[in-house]
């Protein structure tokens, strides 16, 4: 009746991959704050804030994406009943991209209005994106990890939208060049954008 | 017999839900803790721990605080058995006012006397309060989330206690501009009052 | 079968709160190691290793101790079976002090020949000892709680470890102001020597 | 039926232990990460990323070996059932090196081309692999804390895997003294290369 003991003893149990994973992710969710702290030699409280707001907007921005890619990660997840050594693997790689997060939340919030830190901040997200889409691959091609066959037609949704999400992300690299704005609506939209497109097209 | 294998399948497991929120509370208590730390050019002990000690009182005013609300959400989330995407998406905003605590902790801790600082800390509160409300009004709403109808009256309490606990963060606002201390000793006693009340007023 | 469903629904599932302190316990054992890092503007290995060396024997003193508190939690609450409202306010208090240590750690780490830094580190680990003893006080008071009542004697021995340990703390304070030495010799001493003081005073 | 109600009274619950191992490991992931943020004086983007760069490329080395040893430690314990008193403190031993290596990586980032610094890394990596090593042949003579003891041949493989990597971190030690390019070879390829090594001799 416990999952682990009719388990073939070559899977891995995906317990603790999903703990480290959710371990980093909160770890990098907290610590993308750091930067939104007042410096030590800061002695009056206007001044310090308008200096730290516009790092408060990027935060917000960086924040609701972190969440966003970690809703695409349990959503996946959720799905995956079993592991292996390449599953792991891949997840890991995956995991680097999360913890790159902080640092390029930080040039961002360095630069605000400087391209090539959004480039960074993309070219970041979309690794992130090809990784988790490699995941994916690789459980689609192994349907004995999953929990539930049938759940494979909700994996191709994921996909879906996570592959309007790479393009608004794609987008957003020669958009940073012609202006910095147009690359933040990029950024911020693609995923919004990614899910109520595939929403509308799959659903029925 | 095991609760994920009777769940309708665009239920979603809230265990992952859970484990990232402990644990971006846990990574926001001691991150807190950082402001606490000598600088790296400080000489002589007894100035630099007189220089710590109001930012240690307002540690264990923000620690207090956020062990409460983190108490609020052990009970609120104690009684949910099942999540769906828009209850996933109320936490991770509820989430999102705890990562900005240490942030919203080092603005007064750098500015202890400044009435806009309290604010900055008892707004984020409200904020905080408001989204772990519309996380109560959520699940209100939908009671085949919870993990037993009976326990409906118990979330009754537990909002009521938020309830009263905002009127205090409010009365802080226009309070700090009068007296910083004031404004406190209204952060400090809104919890304690706000389980008292409810207390003495429901039970029977 | 299942706890969840047999258990008294005043009492409180304790999964999220043991989640809690590890992860308090995890973020405290790294942020130590903060205080290990190079500063960004030093431009030679060796005097910066110099440098770092008596921060790095504190650091191990330091983790040697978090694990020995953590070892003790783990112990007592491995024979807890429920949790009501005041033994998770009793834990978080207990927490508390965890969260302090790596202030306590940092005062050390920068004045480590100072008797007040001394007396600082052993007052956070009384307190802690003091409230994880109030924890004990509190389970051996309501029995119901623990997972099976012959464990009882099990927690005696564990009372009587931590007694020891805060004797041991408790002499440090002094012996801090006659040598620092002395005092970290009690502070390293008393956890090890209460553990065989207790195996060999108890067990037959 | 359940694990916990079976296990002979002195044996210990490994689950917290592994996670605030998981902890441990997800909060040094992420620290690691704190070296690649510009610093708050920086004002041009360009000569910051530059200033990084080496930085990001010992962060990578470092993310793959800090992955690498928690994917030993994740099939060390998943063939690991009970644990008692002494596997504990020779994991947490084993956890010790786990925080100390952003200290390491810190250094080495600091100064990337003294062999010193390297030494002082592939230190810290033998360290951790022996402390891991005490654990596999704790839990070699103590079967009973097995899941399944037929499990035994995957120990011994991972325990040999373990041997070669050892034996890679050695070798770099007298490496970094002819060339610190040499050295970050074999602490790069140790591990890759033990997995090989092991596949092709044993598997058959």
């Amino acid at each position: 009746m416990k999952k682990s003991s009719s388990r073939p003893h070559h899977y891995l149990d995906i317990k603790r991959l999903i703990a480290l994973t959710d371990g980093v992710y909160g770890v990098a969710l907290t610590l993308l704050v750091l930067d939104l702290k007042p410096l030590g030699n800061s002695t009056e409280l206007i001044p310090t804030l308008q200096q730290l707001f516009p790092r408060f907007l990027i935060y917000i921005l960086v924040f609701g994406s972190v969440i966003g890619y970690w809703t695409i990660h349990h959503r996946i997840f959720q799905l995956v009943r079993y592991g292996d050594g390449k599953l792991v693997l891949l997840s890991l790689l995956n995991l680097l991209f999360v913890t790159l997060y902080p640092v390029a939340a930080s040039i961002v919030g360095s630069f605000p209005t400087q391209p090539m830190a959004i480039v960074i901040l993309s070219v970041n997200s979309l690794f992130y994106c090809l990784s988790a889409w490699a995941v994916f691959l690789y459980i689609s091609k192994h349907p004995y990890l999953l929990s539930n066959a049938s759940h494979f037609d909700r994996l191709n949704r994921m996909a879906l939208i996570m592959a309007f999400t790479m393009l608004g992300l794609f987008l957003s690299i020669p958009l940073a060049f012609i202006s910095v704005y147009l690359a933040y609506a990029a950024f911020i939209l693609c995923v919004p954008l990614a899910m109520v497109l595939v929403r509308f097209t799959i659903r029925p």
